[in-house]
């Protein structure tokens, strides 16, 4: 692969981000915003980065139409810390939270609330491979909240409407956050890394219902203690400066092109012609219900399993970056986030339909 | 502040960091060792990545001379994260742990470690308002092991010499890892936030004494668990790839410059001087006791409290950065981690001289 080439980023994450955000965080760790100083080297009690989380956390609210009875958080770790985190603030030890298990993180979000309170599965896609999101279940009205993965990365199905439920809902956003407007005031508490949508990996957004904290007996350690957090405006400790400096620039970035209906715009086109795409090539495949299908992450295979590896050396040769599926699902995957042009999407496009007129 | 100043950054962390790291780590962003793609932008289950952490591990293995009965591993979170996780990992309900308190980050530690099991304070130096660290002191051999915090950022006190005790040592060196030589062999686990000694804010590194781990009964969830990751290569879930990136660049610095002998001998020189111009100075007074001074932040005060403001203004004016004292602590405090050039603190030196000859 020569260096020179043009190259398509799909990585699934950490992923591909807006040029303009690479420079300014460039620009930043050798002077920050004309300090003298750089990102990498100033205090997080200072003026300047009290300044970059205020603005980040009123970029979010301002992005999800939430309003003071809910906080912004940006904390270490990401969506793993937050299978531990969620549960040990939100679920006593005797009481039932439901959760769905819809691919690979749901059921790794499931395995650690396991060690804090009882959990009810009210649905469960292993049978289909994960390929299709079923929406028909019911939710035991006394469950402390129902725990679900907005957009399923490895699989490549996507909830495109809310669960019908009258629990809290709490929702796993890290692949899909910021793709698209949504009912942010319908969930008690949203998390996202931020290596897909918002930034670069390092740091985890918390987004919390107020109300929906303090309601439980256990004694929570400090550094997992949301009300603590909050209270210390997410500098109990030292934070990840850098990755919330990156999650601004990039909030920014997507405020600049014209906020979340214009990211539902661009990602709908992307999405829309990548799967057409695929549909109308008999030698590719789709196994996903097209009513659940993610417009972050398209999962697909060859028909016949054996051209393979063939066409993902294609890929690695004419520059598309990423294109593997997932070790436990195979195939190809193509992530297209926010950052993504649709350009990179065509010039993929063109590729299938090259290697299909060879193989088809 | 003219922006055209030269600044003398004595920040406590974040802090000063070496030009060449700063600017290796702007050109990763903009591109990662000619691979057309952002460190911020490339999966961490990458050869690219892989190496950057297979030469972190080998470089911290050969600074602290340590064998395959260590792992390395490079976490998310800091200290504080580090104050749970460790009791929660090696300390079982019914057991004891001895720990130190000898400042403000110790006594955090003291208060996690008791959400998981009993706690024996061996040596409080709060009576003396933590100018001095007491050695002499009895440890329970069947305590789990001791903890300390090796150097006391807000308080400006260090351990040079290791406690007296046969139970395993275990040690926030969060402030002052990398400063110099140390046994660390004599050391069960070891702990750092990087955004003082060896790099930003977001990594925390853990160096732990396999034979340690797997003794308790708990169950503990999997993004706590040092076993699990040690299993994953430090890569069970997505790593803070670029605070990774900038540690190897810090360690690679290190070791180009000479190594942890050549550190000492800098930091030895630095805060030599330092203190020096202190003792001699009438207008100021440092309060920690001589033999536990910290190498890495010198804390003191002006003997007429009512000139602090005056002084600390005239550093501002003068472009020295972070030397206010921690708010509990109040006075004046000059950190002067590996990065810091002698040349800074002999400018902040000739500046309290200065001040000395106006108001001696």
């Amino acid at each position: 692969m020569s260096k020179k080439m043009k190259l398509h980023n799909f990585n699934s994450g950490p992923s591909i981000l807006p040029p303009s955000v690479l420079e300014k965080a460039a620009a930043a760790i050798l002077d920050f915003e004309g300090s003298g100083l750089s990102i990498l080297e100033i205090g997080h009690r200072t003026a300047l980065f009290q300044q970059v989380m205020d603005e980040a956390v009123q970029s979010v609210k301002s992005l999800m139409q939430i309003g003071d009875d809910y906080e912004v958080l940006f904390l270490h770790g990401g969506a793993t810390t937050q299978f531990m985190q969620v549960p040990m603030n939100l679920l006593d030890t005797h009481e039932t939270a439901a959760y769905c298990d819809n691919g690979i993180w749901g059921n790794k979000a499931i395995k650690e609330a396991a060690h804090f309170g009882n959990v009810q599965v009210v649905t469960d896609s292993t049978g289909n491979k994960h390929t299709r999101i079923d929406k028909d279940f019911e939710v035991d009205p006394a469950a402390k909240y129902l725990h679900f993965t907005t957009n399923n990365t490895v699989e490549g199905t996507q909830w495109h409407n809310l669960p019908n439920t009258s629990v809290p809902l709490v929702a796993d956003m890290s692949s899909d956050i910021f793709y698209a407007p949504r009912n942010f005031n319908q969930f008690s508490l949203i998390y996202a890394g931020a290596q897909k949508n918002m930034g670069a990996a390092g740091v985890n957004m918390v987004v919390v219902k107020k109300e929906i904290l303090g309601k439980i007996s256990r004694k929570i350690p400090t550094i997992m203690d949301y009300q603590k957090h909050i209270a210390a405006g997410s500098l109990m400790n030292t934070p990840p400066v850098f990755a919330i400096y990156v999650s601004l620039l990039t909030l920014r970035w997507i405020m600049e092109e014209g906020g979340l209906s214009e990211m539902q715009l661009r990602n709908t086109a992307k999405s829309n012609l990548l799967y057409q795409t695929i549909d109308s090539l008999p030698v590719f495949e789709a196994r996903v219900a097209k009513e659940d299908r993610s417009l972050m992450n398209a999962v697909f295979f060859l028909k016949d399993q054996s051209l393979e590896e063939s066409f993902l050396s294609l890929c690695k040769q004419e520059g598309m970056i990423g294109v593997k599926g997932y070790r436990t699902v195979g195939g190809v995957r193509v992530s297209m986030y926010n950052a993504m042009p649709l350009s990179s999407v065509e010039t993929f496009c063109e590729l299938m339909k090259h290697f299909a007129s060879k193989h088809g």
